[in-house]
């Protein structure tokens, strides 16, 4: 059997495009750094921006989140920084065979082709997925590069269906004509991967449910409100949001979040609009500060008239949420955010998307949307 | 704001199709029957096929999963039966008026749009989802029909790309142009939603995860081996499992399935190929019993000779699954299953599909599964 291992791979050598030859770049610069300061007799160190809260403000002016600029130094020859050292470059040379071979892999995958016994001894290279993960973010901060640019991907989830033609690795895609499943939004949806050949659409729908999506899809909101149509399947991972920034920042596109009425929905919106915590460092390239919230509403149990039947008692951690929630530096002082999460409180319940369905199947996509965009009627 | 609701969607009766005739007829004939039972001045009463363990057998002739002919009995006049009694003729109206307008929603919107309290009391026709969920596994079962057929649908996951054309809901949808992303494969996918329009592919390689299945699709794998690739998110949801199903049933296609070496990879592939217990009324529509497992296998260790750092020690909760499944009447009997579950007991560690990577990135896609295919080395 031994002689199946000789026909392993042998890799090819890609050709780069621009955004990658600069990644490369900069991995080779991380790596000459140690080189010369090892040339220099000093002991070779890395700065990485550090991504503990207190290095996470919210930029007033930007509209987003973003980190500061402090740094945390790992050294080389610290007892307790050595290993995190070691990957940290180890990280960096698998994401350097990564864009050399022009393929994209998980973090799961990085983390096996990091994974190995470290010569002469029984230490590993990584023990466990989890101590692998935090240095893939040490390299994108370090490097100003995200993850996607490092050639690797989260798991990808959400749906895309309008008025636009993509171009995704050579295929043209019309996302008019993906019957009811729509397109499958990838993970990485960089320029080089993804282009916009033509778009028609006048904006953008986001829904948080793909079941809310094909409520939409189904009845072809987007072809008569002429908008492109996306979910995320809750919190959206990072393609989905790039792409969403993508769609505002080149196409000029608006962006309407169709969330539930509920301290999760409000947080799916804070994290698309100003970006999330963890992922700070990524806040210009992912945020939207212009989203706006098209509901669901804490008047509309009022205003739409809905039964008793369709309510959801809050919970004690929803309360809690909810406050701390109201009090984000980007909520803070916006009234008509405090008034919509003072309502919720007062009422004493949530609602979710799927809760219209108590005015007719199709309520939420002939009559709810349609109505706030005529109104205007958003929260910013 | 109260003449707002007055704009509420009038519901339109939609052209249906002979599978929706045939579903609504048997709707049609569930409520009758409440008639003409009463007619007669008798008790009005459901047989239920019941669903529980004892009354799920595996067919060895057909090599599936599928229920027996018990049924329950759930009558009106009963009072711990009266109110399930209402709730599944309540959940056949529902799925009736979603038929008659042609239009489907999640289980989500079914429970809202049936959820209320009923006139001159404080009960609630259903207090939670959890309450809904059984009921309508109950009709389905009764009447014999798919969820699906009752324009019902689960949250939808999985991709598909390559040699087949499709027709979705009027959008002819190249499998082979789909970019990096793929085609979201719906969760309805039933002939009348999801034509085969021209296949070329000569196989369908099934991956466990979107992880894998980018690594072969950015590899074009479907293109060099002619075949299509699908992936279903972990254990695949139902229609991942139904348009399987269809594929090899209608375009005989052979399925071949690549999962993790470890009990829940033996898991998907039992459920892929003879149906799962919860859902054994619909194995018919459902299981595989032709799939093939492609791998991982517990000699993949030795035979790609993978390096100690790629394992994961197995759990207690792995050892005891893995000698459940051991047990299951289909492996029973299946001497080279027998021996795969005995060697990885052996072993003591199982092996994700990407630990493969240590032996190259594209090791999985450009020897492993080759191999394989050359070897015709499966476990049925």
């Amino acid at each position: 059997m031994a002689k199946k291992t000789a026909k392993e791979t042998t890799p090819k050598k890609a050709t780069l495009n621009p955004a990658d030859r600069k990644t490369l770049n900069a991995l080779v610069q991380m790596a000459n750094e140690v080189v010369t300061t090892a040339d220099r007799g000093r002991a070779p160190a890395l700065d990485i921006p550090s991504r503990s809260l207190s290095n996470v403000r919210y930029n007033k002016a930007k509209r987003f989140i973003e980190m500061g600029s402090s740094t945390n130094r790992r050294e080389l020859f610290n007892l307790s920084q050595a290993k995190v050292y070691m990957q940290t470059l180890l990280v960096g040379s698998g994401c350097k065979q990564l864009i050399e071979e022009g393929k994209t892999t998980s973090i799961r995958g990085l983390f096996y082709l990091l994974k190995h016994t470290i010569e002469g001894c029984r230490e590993e290279t990584f023990n466990d997925q989890s101590e692998c993960d935090p240095v893939i973010e040490d390299v994108e901060v370090s490097l100003n590069a995200l993850r996607e640019e490092l050639h690797v991907y989260a798991s990808n989830r959400g749906s895309m269906a309008g008025n636009i033609i993509l171009n995704s690795i050579g295929d043209e895609i019309d996302c008019s004509r993906m019957g009811s499943g729509g397109y499958s939004i990838p993970s990485i949806v960089e320029p080089e991967e993804l282009e916009f050949v033509k778009c028609d659409a006048k904006f953008v729908l986001h829904v948080e449910k793909d079941t809310v999506w094909r409520r939409f899809n189904e009845d072809k909101f987007w072809r008569e409100h002429n908008c492109i149509l996306t979910h995320g399947g809750g919190q959206p991972p990072r393609g989905v949001r790039r792409l969403l920034h993508r769609l505002h920042e080149e196409l000029k596109l608006p962006i309407y979040c169709l969330l539930d009425n509920d301290p999760w929905g409000y947080y799916i919106y804070s994290v698309l609009k100003q970006g999330s915590i963890n992922l700070a460092y990524e806040s210009k390239r992912m945020a939207i500060p212009d989203a706006r919230y098209i509901g669901l509403r804490s008047k509309d149990y009022e205003r739409c008239g809905l039964t008793p039947s369709v309510i959801i008692n809050l919970s004690d951690a929803d309360i809690k949420r909810a406050k701390q929630i109201a009090q984000y530096p980007w909520f803070e002082n916006k009234k008509a955010w405090q008034k919509e999460i003072e309502l919720m409180l007062k009422n004493g319940f949530k609602l979710e998307v799927e809760a219209l369905i108590n005015k007719g199947i199709s309520y939420v996509t002939e009559t709810y949307v349609p109505e706030r965009l005529e109104e205007e009627d958003f929260l910013d």
